[in-house]
């Protein structure tokens, strides 16, 4: 056997500062302290599970109760002083606790190991967290409808491959995002429900050997039921991934409407105006408006789906039981929380003041947009829908060519590439038209986007 | 204006390979061609509605299924000629129809785009595919169970931080990854509905002129719903993020396992012995059974979060509408698809065919894995569980100390640390009795795996 | 000790299926059979060195050469069949030389491993493949050049926050790519020289037995040294890590580079317009050019770099030694370079073929663009440029409230801001001018730029 | 036109709190502050450069550098008040140098925009950022190093696929991962290379227009040169992409350093006893030391991974110029630098105080580990390496079968395989004879392992 420590030259060189960093690695209170919250509530059932087991008594528990509300009381006025020895927020509040009341406090960790109660505080913490967010999101929808509202009949060009392709009507492009959001609220509420499952019993990792009835403590905390295997439940962190993973998606939806209204905000476009409050300017170029809301938004996408990414490398291949790797979930967790609760009240700042121009989408609009409709329009007239794709084309080049618009092009023109056009196919040059055209279920006529409009309504009173 | 490639002398040198770099970038067949089934099957219920609302006669409609029957024929029999064109699986699905039925085939794409086709598609692909993955692991999770069956009264040490920290059952162990599978098949069900959802009928962006019951459609084809908004609906990508996001949490998991069993099969440990088969050894050295199938699900979980962290930023920021960004999708998706149906049979194999030794559990089992239940002792007589925790302590060092066994310290020594030691303490020295105590919901107990084992079947029956 | 698989009813049911996914997780060759030009290299370069190291007599050496060379025509002619174990194509390549010379074969591979070849394979691949791409992004870089040379007086507006700022030259947005560029090529020339070590030598995990010279042996195959430890030698995968992260990070550039064309080839710009060769219409919409090959580029960054987090999950934690995880990094690496290889010359083309279009760019300059140059002119009279700023954020804003533009305002009305401002403010009006004024090193003026241009040529002669 | 905000019910609702949420967004000063002593050089350099242009005079010049060092003291003394309107360091520090010297603090910001003010403090902070971190490698290096000369005869098992293989030396493990990091080494100083090129004098896009000498101003802030061009100098942030890049790659071969050590000290396998300073015991369990220095290390391997997968995400499609989102490049990198400035002094230490215990590795080898030599020995005899192996194979078959060790079956036995085997073949079970046969460059013996300390220390004098 050797010990390098005893030989070496430098042994004692990093004694200090490698103390110091092993201290500051396992101190987990400057980021845990958020829980306190949690901590308290969760032990506060813990103790009437105890209670009702017979390992401590009412009076006990009360004592416990009472202390960890003036624990509480502390840390919502600011007066709780950590001390030197609080490694995390559960030896803080165990502490205090301690000096508040005395020996019950002793009591309080009977049949309870760090691994269950950090679990439990912290699916606690994240189930009341997804409620905020939810709230936020369901606010964010009520902006976005209202402006659907204003646009049902805003004509605007519709694009895929960022080039014009159809006319669609504003309300339906805001509609686009209310029913992303819709996906999102659904994961959210699908994640609060695998997250508010109780850990609490499982002890370090065998479960534990008092009479606790893991059910009604679950209830207590407000959780729907223990989980079903110890070993599992100080481990899995399924539900962290599940908050970083819908978390990234919801970002995508917001990059992605980041993204059109930076664009259609932009001189190149110019369809909408950011208001002030929710851009920078400069004491130099006050008419530059940059909006910066926006591009954090489609920035911090990428630091959210980041965490999440981080998380699964971090979960994968961990042996049975609690690893402390898993001290790396909560930082991630705390960021992307963070990171919406701020980001989701200025993007509903944004979208309730955000102006539509409908005559500059208006302006945008051109004949080649409506080549689908003269597609229609011969498919109307019996021809299959692939020749009429291919005479309608045809028709499109003669008009780029000779630069005479599609609705300029005389009838012979039209006679000349195919019998089926006749006079009434100058109908189709209306932009007006061709929208109200797309009147099918989830289309963009303005009927179907009201119709939009009421589902969406209905969807808000089910799920608010 | 000026165009470069008529100055510069190298203008012509990539022209050849440029153009077949675009033909090839353009070029989905090669990897979308296993989606022909699902192309067929939805085309199929795209002529009945189309049938339906009066465009195509019923003969056409006829035409149309069985000359795609056809095709399909084709395909299974492994006949079917792709030819130069076929750029995606949906051009030659049409191309062949159209060489069999002639004109009909020119008006199955009335009012239909690429964009919903395609989205339709591979929504139908990616719902059966998730169903042969759900059999799969409710199999993978049969075999778990009947493991833990076997195993309900075998004892082994349980781990925190890969150190030995109290004994549990095997049974509890294997039960541990049985439940963390059944969090996987609740979001397999999860993400299938939520795939399970038509965009037919969105056309290329703006909704479809023609008066198709979207409805109706949608549940020919198997799905529950059409989607709300035709913007959404041909750029929408979330299904394929969910199935790739429950993929990469469910290798997280299979990983865990993977490292379990390597450790536990390695010689260090030497509790479990894997069958050659699901090993690979060496003409030299065929005693050295290599977990060639556990490493590669280790392995494998990197490739499929990576499929997910890359799908996130393909759909950063893309703006509203189609964006041939997103033919990135279907890559990442079959590649995790296949990985998981590859490995899970070999898993299953792997797992029915493991050999457990239960006597190289029990001889890693020592009494310093009790310290737990000699607190719970103390506390049983009354004294608080932090002093509990203390006095034992001492007691562990002091037989560290002297090198005398916890079970062989005198009453003598036990009493000087605390009168409330006494003779019955040397019934804590048990390791079935300390697992026996774990008796609690979810806790490593035999009867309590017996009440596991009882609750999995009765998920099993209801979701399998 | 018990096995499972004799006691249930289904141990037979997935014998067929789970030891076939047995055996195609092992099998590599479909993926790996692209490196046999580099296995028949090495091989014959090791034949060499066992040759010198009296292991093998020259005639076994050159009988193996000339065997593996006989190997390499087959798989060049394409008349290489593959047999049924043919795993990797190390085995497929050893198996048929032995068909083709007999017993010589047999000691091709004393003292080496698969461990030590796959990586020197994987290692001399890489290498010839970073070649190839350096030499298609030098292509890039010169026809990034070629439209700088045509551009370097050519105005167009440059932005941050996509909002026009200031006027700059596309000579000079053209040389920001071919910079990014050059940085590209560095990192992967440092990267085949990180590539270029060979493990060869190495044996499964403890070095080589036999007296080979390594160094000799590493230069016969192209590399500069030989690895220094053979445990890391056979499991450092640095150097695939490398690949991926040096692809990413290009791609990054790529997909900027994509994103401002497309946006400054749409509706909304319309500064550039993209050869119809390079973009993807249809028959319907021959007007509407889709930019497929740059919507590719953006999309396929996200695919790349998913490969990078996912090798390095795959990294993690892995314990000493080989382990088979490290099986699943070639198939990213593969998939890495072959979008490169596909994706570069389709953007040479386009780059080559675009067209600048200086009149729209000059038309979306506008007044406000100069107001940096206003601030400048008052700091030239003595004005602190914090106060000149503020000076100038007056006139811009009493420019957009009373909708005089900022040319048309009067001395008066300038010099009631501040005296400094005098009649000769006027001339900061000229976008030319205010170009040519950056002509500090690395700034927009077309001096500057012609000077980029000179040092640009320098680098390419240089690193060609 | 139109405006929701005036039209609506809610509009004011989020009033408030969404205006803190823009104001949150955009204030960096809580994370960025850390850059004040970058930002305090380069401005003090910054004001050299503008006297010498003749922008400012000498004495301006020194009351801006006096002001700004007395910010600086500020800072250090920790008695810098931040004011409500410092939304970053920059403005922080511009706002401070007002109060403390008026006007001539208004002149230091002429021709300098925040954009490459920004860039350039972040390359000087990280330069110096990388350098501490090349010191602490070095150290950890070194600590690898002493502990490798200690047991450079030291026995044990070498593994592959977690299963013991060959015997190696001790001194080879650790050689290893000492070999790893001068990969780590040389990539940061690559990257800091990369680093350290001078953005300033990009102005907000488009560069200067004053004759700032660049090259000067570089190398009077530490740096080599300044960037080629002033669009990408602003937007360039591949030198952060890179340190994430090299701390990810050097944080998979502490995360593998870390399992193998977490294996290799636990109860399976018992070669290496780690020192209680590095680890964390319980009152209840003091003898249960968990390596949680070892499983930080593994677990932030994923949160620093995640940080460059981030990073790439938010990257991705940015258009050209400055954006906003860059903002978001911070945190992660400062993360990064924090995680390895704590985690490497706790490895040191932990690797300083590891003690080995020989004759736990040594109980550890066995004779199968021997099979390569007795395969080796034949080849010696003259048989062909492929036909050795499957003999040695065929012997090994026959000791497990019959339960005796290869080193007691008979001659008889032997030479009933093959005439080859003599009576010589027992002088290969000698284990210190296996490894001391590994003397090629790289190999485990102890002679070749005494080489790699030998060049290892020429490495390190030559990169401390």
């Amino acid at each position: 056997m050797s010990d390098l420590s005893s030989k070496t030259l430098w042994a004692g060189r990093y004694e200090v500062s490698a103390a110091e960093a092993v201290r500051r690695l396992n101190d987990s209170y400057p980021f845990d302290q958020r829980m306190y919250a949690s901590d308290i509530t969760c032990s506060i059932a813990y103790a009437g599970a105890l209670s009702k087991a017979g390992i401590i008594t009412e009076a006990e528990r009360d004592a416990i109760a009472s202390g960890l509300e003036q624990v509480r009381a502390e840390f919502e006025n600011g007066t709780f002083q950590p001390a030197a020895g609080d490694e995390d927020i559960h030896t803080a509040v165990e502490r205090r606790l301690t000096e508040l009341i005395g020996a019950p406090a002793g009591k309080l960790h009977t049949g309870r190991s760090r691994n269950d109660q950090v679990a439990t505080d912290t699916r606690h913490w994240q189930g009341q967290t997804i409620g905020r967010i939810i709230t936020l999101t369901l606010d964010l929808q009520r902006a976005l409808l209202a402006q659907a509202k204003l646009h049902t009949d805003t004509l605007m060009p519709g694009y895929t491959h960022l080039r014009a392709a159809q006319p669609v009507t504003a309300g339906h492009w805001f509609m686009s995002y209310f029913w992303m959001l819709t996906r999102d609220v659904s994961r959210w509420k699908a994640t609060r429900e695998a997250t508010l499952i109780s850990p609490l019993g499982s002890g370090a990792l065998a479960g534990t050997p008092y009479p606790i009835d893991r059910q009604q403590l679950a209830e207590a905390m407000g959780f729907s039921r223990p989980t079903m295997n110890s070993l599992d439940g100080v481990s899995d962190r399924d539900f962290i991934a599940g908050f970083l993973y819908v978390a990234s998606l919801m970002m995508t939806h917001l990059s992605r409407f980041a993204e059109d209204v930076i664009l259609f905000s932009s001189g190149g476009f110019g369809f909408l105006k950011l208001d002030e409050r929710y851009t920078t300017g400069s004491s130099l170029m006050p008419q530059k408006q940059n909006p910066d809301v926006l591009e954090l938004t489609r920035g911090k996408t990428g630091r959210i789906a980041g965490h999440l990414s981080g998380l699964l490398n971090t979960l994968k291949g961990l042996p049975t039981g609690y690893n402390k790797d898993l001290q790396e979930d909560k930082e991630p967790l705390f960021d992307a929380a963070d990171s919406l609760e701020i980001l989701i009240p200025a993007l509903i700042g944004t979208v309730e003041t955000l102006t539509v121009i409908p005559e500059k989408m208006r302006a945008a609009l051109d004949e080649g947009m409506l080549a689908t409709d003269l597609a229609d329009y011969l498919v109307g007239k019996g021809i299959p829908f692939r020749e009429a794709h291919g005479l309608v084309g045809r028709a499109v080049r003669r008009s780029l060519e000779t630069g005479v618009a599609l609705s300029a092009l005389s009838l012979e023109d039209y006679r000349a590439l195919s019998p089926a056009f006749e006079a009434d196919l100058y109908r189709v040059f209306d932009f007006a038209e061709s929208v109200a055209k797309r009147a099918a279920f989830g289309g963009t006529s303005p009927d179907s986007v009201r119709m939009q409009i009421a589902l969406a309504e209905e969807w808000l009173a089910t799920n608010a």
